[in-house]
């Protein structure tokens, strides 16, 4: 996302986050004219955006990455929105351009929701596809999979679907998006029903998770990803920048397990820039940090520590197999790692 | 204190303490024109403020309330700085003004560091005696002897001063005002130069602590009181409004049973006031928390769980006892207490 999250509308009204403006899908059958095609699109992500970073993490599980290439905007937007700052001469390899708002105009003259994370881009064209979070990963898994690896995981099991929709559905409303209220609240009565919101919602999911290892069946699912993307920005930025902070995820025994477990599993904490995650929020909204320091801490190491959930059996990628190693140029640098 | 520390300016160069600008002493001998004199003067103090907690706390362990009286301000300023709006009328019912400022304001025409807590103040002619927060508490120590309690402790023993002073001044230059050097830096260098600062003390603190139950001898002293007063405000406020989060006190196993040790000592824990602290930080620094919104955590009932510290021996109160309890009308509300 980061759609207008970083400026000073938010001083004004509590916080309310955009639909996303474009919809299109890319299927199996192109039935919105975007087939499923290998190399034909380009996913445009910030590693600091929980909402991006599904798709980062279902790329990887799904084995995508030679099907659907990837490009890391700047984690600390300006008021051109995402750029490709860290690329060579600023501009995107494979789309040529310097920001994301250049395949936004190509395919609209008028978007009002803005730029935002995660965007499918046709590169032929270069126009914008879909910007549709919420669908984005359910297709990778769904209509993607003639593209995935051999071993992939069913990341949206057909017979598990009602509880995994139920189950994100609560994540969504309270955690994904609870910490956004509770941060971009301008009142404290908005701030304390989101804080207290969040909070709730982990101690039903700790005890949830106290006797199961994932969130739904036995195996990761589409749920355990986008509770997962929350979890591992807590305790960096979510705890205090936005101040959630009744507890940290660490000291929450069964969570801290839960999201370390899956942190070291393949895909999950190989995706993850502690420094994108940290500068973005701390850097871009200065209406809630307006020195914009990035806080030291906290200690990351903890992340790599044993976790023990395998006690709870589970089959991870199900009849499936882990992914294999994160392709060169897409590592996470030093500086990001925990 | 509280000199300027919520205002604007301090956007403007890196953080600098005020000296005390009124440094009379009030003695035995009352060589200074201010002699140690029962019910003569009034302790001014926010419960908010670490500065003049020290004063409150050394006024319980002695056994002073009765011989020195408390006047306890708004844990919110306005532009007139500290006031008595907690009062019935909002004046103070002893010295009868309604702003700290006009004890001042009696003593003096031009005071350039401006109004700050603790101040002594003289009674019967309503002037300010002193705001000097370094030599308040060791003069309760040392020059009111004649008034304390029966059993009171000796929380400044002459053979141990050396000692006291050099762990009082790491402690005052990486902790006590660390915090606030971290937690209004305009810079990211001087920020972290603080921050780190803090958890080195605290790495050695924890070291010094992990077989001795206080940090000098092995009784209660004046460098408890100093180090405590940063303590127990750490996870409220300077974890997460001054950036100061490499790690929660909390998570620190040695400092965190020490902390609570103390707190759970009779003249501790009895003088804190966890919702004047998160107000005062959150409502007031403008500057670092634009919304003043006041977080819903952490979690303080941590505070009253057992610490074990017992296992290391000491004698808190030497060949003392410990203080009573908290006169009535000084019990702090339902609403701070942990």
């Amino acid at each position: 996302m980061g759609v207008g999250e970083g400026n000073e509308e938010y001083g004004r009204r509590e916080f309310q986050r955009s639909r996303s403006h474009f919809t299109d899908r890319v299927t199996a059958d192109g039935r919105d004219g975007w087939p499923v095609e290998a190399g034909r699109y380009r996913l445009v992500v910030s590693r600091a955006c929980p909402w991006a970073s599904r798709g980062v993490i279902s790329r990887r599980l799904l084995g995508l990455e030679n099907a659907l290439s990837l490009a890391i905007a700047d984690p600390v937007q300006d008021d051109r929105s995402w750029r490709f700052t860290l690329d060579p001469d600023g501009r995107d390899p494979v789309l040529g351009i310097r920001f994301l708002k250049e395949a936004y105009d190509a395919r609209a003259t008028d978007y009002p929701d803005g730029v935002s994370v995660p965007a499918l881009v046709d590169v032929p064209s270069g126009k914008l596809v879909s910007n549709d979070y919420q669908r984005l990963t359910l297709d990778l898994a769904t209509e993607w999979t003639a593209l995935h690896r051999e071993g992939a995981p069913d990341l949206y099991p057909v017979a598990l679907r009602d509880e995994i929709d139920t189950v994100m559905a609560e994540v969504y409303e309270d955690v994904n998006n609870g910490v956004y209220r509770a941060g971009f609240a301008t009142g404290q009565k908005p701030y304390e029903e989101a804080c207290a919101g969040v909070f709730r919602r982990f101690q039903a999911l700790s005890e949830r998770l106290a006797r199961r290892r994932y969130l739904v069946g036995d195996t990761i699912t589409e749920a355990d990803i986008r509770l997962f993307t929350t979890l591992v920005r807590f305790d960096a930025v979510y705890h205090g920048h936005f101040k959630c902070n009744l507890w940290k995820l660490a000291e929450d025994r069964v969570l801290w397990a839960y999201a370390r477990d899956l942190f070291q599993t393949p895909g999950f904490g190989d995706t993850v820039d502690f420094d994108h995650i940290k500068r973005h929020y701390h850097q871009v909204h200065t209406g809630i940090n307006p020195t914009g320091i990035v806080p030291l801490g906290p200690d990351t190491s903890g992340w790599l520590t044993p976790h023990h959930r395998e006690e709870l059996g589970g089959r991870p990628f199900g009849d499936g197999t882990p992914p294999g190693p994160v392709p060169g140029p897409e590592a996470v640098p030093p500086t990001g790692r925990a």
